[in-house]
């Protein structure tokens, strides 16, 4: 067979300073926008509605901030994670700008660090990846650590370099929307009377709904996002890999919670930055999702004091209801509902204050 | 937990003359087409192609009008049939304004009357509901009523006020969409050459082919319509729940059921007019639908000779051919095939007359 | 009933030098375009961004060709197909203008030839089908045959018409879209280093990953294409059918194997011409697609030397990697995988030469 097929990057292809361009620029259109609505349901006025998001002084509805980072993500896969043995992390998170359909997305991802692991198979590979629209603005960057296989155990270990990562984004490097004006937020059209005033640090938000996942949904949302990730689509292989199925895109909980999240947070519509996520278990089609979110700060925004930042960690379940766990966090060392967290999101939003 | 997730409305917070103006307005797009277009097959050929549609006078193919329907219709969902008990019927259904790509949709309530049931446990909510586009222009106004349940049984029951009702629009307030003219539809196109002179009362039509039904469909299509009810999405309560598993959304067998219908109806392009729809019995995933079609009354429109109003009632069944029902009606008392409906849908359509 | 419902062409329905001007015409749009990544995962730069489209000439991103070849070939089935008892291959397949979001296709046929079978209850149909654009130009055409049942066995054999049909398309006859300048080609963009030139006849390219089908997403296709062939959708009727299961389109197994052939043939990005198809064997929801290529031939293509073709021959198997075949071929006469192949299609793409 012929040498031209890619087989993705093992440790040793990357070295502290590299950059990669990743392949397959995406055009985003108000198809992908439907798209994400029927594999979510999120209900977000101003990604729903032009007309919401022009009387916030936008020039129409942006695309979901998750949508774009889900893009923005896939495409560093066959490059990044085709060989990960393991994706043990996020950080730094931001969301620069405001994504609209008709642009065209890309990424471009700089090497940050190398470590190899003490039994010298794998070592962990941290990268800054950046969106760009059409013009070469960014539009969301962030870290992200994985640990990848090596090619050879027998090859040299590099020099170890490790960032050093913020353990959340400060509040002052938070951005607001160009142009966004708050004066004639809708709330009743955007579902809910509760503004930044109104969330207490250490509030909590049980999102009550529980959303169901089909092997159709995920394979679907996760092409979309052109991510190549193999254990998602191929049953044939998995059947006999260590969980015997297909493994759900772990952005796919992301947005799912995020959506469900809606009852509670209707009004914290702008996600500016990804602080930490962390994938605790595998999901798996025919598991029901569930979230709850804790505010763990809040914040004002430089030179503004129409909108504010809240800082949020929303916890995800499956087959488990919120309100059924012993200790909400569910993850004591002997709670019983230890196993149903599958996810743990750390993100600030930006909502508008009582001044607005 | 915080208070902040919202619950739904029970049965004591409806209040006659009371107006809602339901959350998340939405802008409509060919994302939205074509996942409809996914969803059930259909092949009218005005909503399918903008050259037709621009053939006959309109600026380019309108949304399904049972798209728009949906889309209105969900957004009541979560102030209206949260803690919906039943939903109990539909009336005084019509189509306004036909909608395009682009435009944005947002729904408005009143309601028009509360009757306490005689357990005191629920009582039945009557709403007239109008889906608006952004100019505040009418697309869309139906009555619904629906059974709700009390917050606490106790409570006094209101002074029940029933509306009046009509048994159907009449054909006087059937309106056609402005700009229509007829004079080169296109019959080769349209796939039939059928037209309102060709239809008789009393006929009936066996739309002969069978869908079948996914999960992974049903949840899609209810969550582009941002339909919360749970229901459809949480396999995980339903389990536990009365039928083992999720609901289908009644509005997606009238969608599977009309997009059927093209075939014996493909010039009956425009719904005019919803005159009742009964769901008779719940649908689940693997379910086939077939439906047939029987034409129950036929109209002349004021000041038009170029077109012409059929009164179309039409059944759904699951799992049987309608050519197997002893009784093409499959609801006489004893009838074997009973069990086997789904759904008996009353409505005005427009269809060109051989003047054209 | 009513004898409106079209039961399909029976055998004795078609005469050479007929035509056949199929239904609804279908406005393609950029939500198609998310649904067909949402379908396939498709990673080829050209129809996945506008910016890669218009840096080599185009003015944005053309649709994906068989997205085309799906919407085009599904308007012939309620005609041509609905009555078939196999389809029995494609010849002559030529794209003849790239298609952009916005635009509405047609399909017509004509009729270029009959043999009855010597059983006498059927006979094979061959049509040549063109998908035009709202303008009428040519997009696409190819020639079909296909054996239909006969309505009734005794009616009289016509006399035989077989057309004379090219085992492939000449290279000569390969269009070029228009305006198509290919100096400032992104190679980083389009995933691959690959060009015409390393590309030898014989070589054979593994394309590695596999992917699960599902009900719910083959049926989505194949409704997106508007193709009614009933076998893909009605479960109630295929349990007693020879399967006892719904059957995937052919054309999206097409799909699939193209799809994942981006894994050694990213530059290959513009199909040209189908020279033949076999859907060796039926593919069902659960099956996990893998594909390989073979290039068979290799052309230069008249007046141009930025650009050349390869004739490219994708086997796709089930549940089955080609790296397991022992004789990749998978076909030879006492070869245990030889149940595994389910496609066998040959086909020319334009990809950009070493001079560009």
């Amino acid at each position: 067979m012929s040498k031209k097929t890619l087989t993705g990057n093992c440790f040793e292809d990357f070295t502290p300073g590299q950059t990669l361009l990743h392949a397959t620029p995406r055009t985003v259109t108000t198809g992908d926008v439907a798209l994400y609505q029927a594999l979510y349901g999120g209900r977000f006025a101003m990604a729903s509605s032009d007309s919401f998001a022009r009387r916030i002084g936008l020039p129409g509805a942006p695309l979901d901030d998750l949508l774009v980072f889900h893009i923005v993500f896939g495409k560093t896969v066959p490059d990044i994670s085709t060989n990960a043995v393991a994706n043990l992390g996020y950080a730094e998170g931001r969301f620069l700008r405001p994504v609209f359909a008709g642009e065209t997305l890309k990424t471009v991802s700089d090497v940050i660090g190398v470590r190899e692991t003490s039994n010298h198979k794998a070592g962990v590979v941290y990268v800054r990846s950046r969106g760009e629209n059409q013009d070469g603005k960014a539009v969301l960057e962030y870290v992200r650590w994985v640990m990848v296989r090596k090619r050879d155990p027998e090859s040299p270990a590099p020099v170890p370099v490790v960032p050093d990562l913020a353990e959340s984004v400060t509040a002052t490097d938070l951005v607001v929307p160009a142009g966004l004006r708050l004066e004639a937020y809708d709330l009743a059209a955007a579902g809910s009377p509760h503004l930044w005033d109104d969330y207490t640090i250490g509030e909590r938000i049980d999102h009550i709904d529980g959303m169901t996942i089909e092997e159709a949904e995920h394979m679907m949302a996760t092409r979309l996002y052109q991510n190549t990730a193999k254990v998602h689509f191929n049953q044939h292989a998995q059947r006999r890999g260590r969980f015997g199925r297909r493994l759900v895109y772990g952005g796919h909980i992301i947005s799912l919670a995020r959506a469900l999240s809606f009852n509670g947070l209707a009004n914290a519509q702008w996600i500016a930055a990804m602080n930490g996520g962390r994938h605790v278990a595998p999901t798996f089609a025919g598991d029901t999702i569930y979230a709850w979110s804790e505010i763990i700060d809040k914040a004002t925004l430089n030179g503004r004091n129409d909108i504010g930042a809240l800082r949020i960690r929303t916890r995800a379940f499956k087959d488990r209801e919120a309100s059924t766990l012993a200790d909400p966090n569910g993850r004591a060392e002997k709670d019983p509902y230890h196993e149903a967290l599958v996810l743990d999101f750390d993100y600030w939003a930006l909502i508008p204050t009582r001044r607005t």
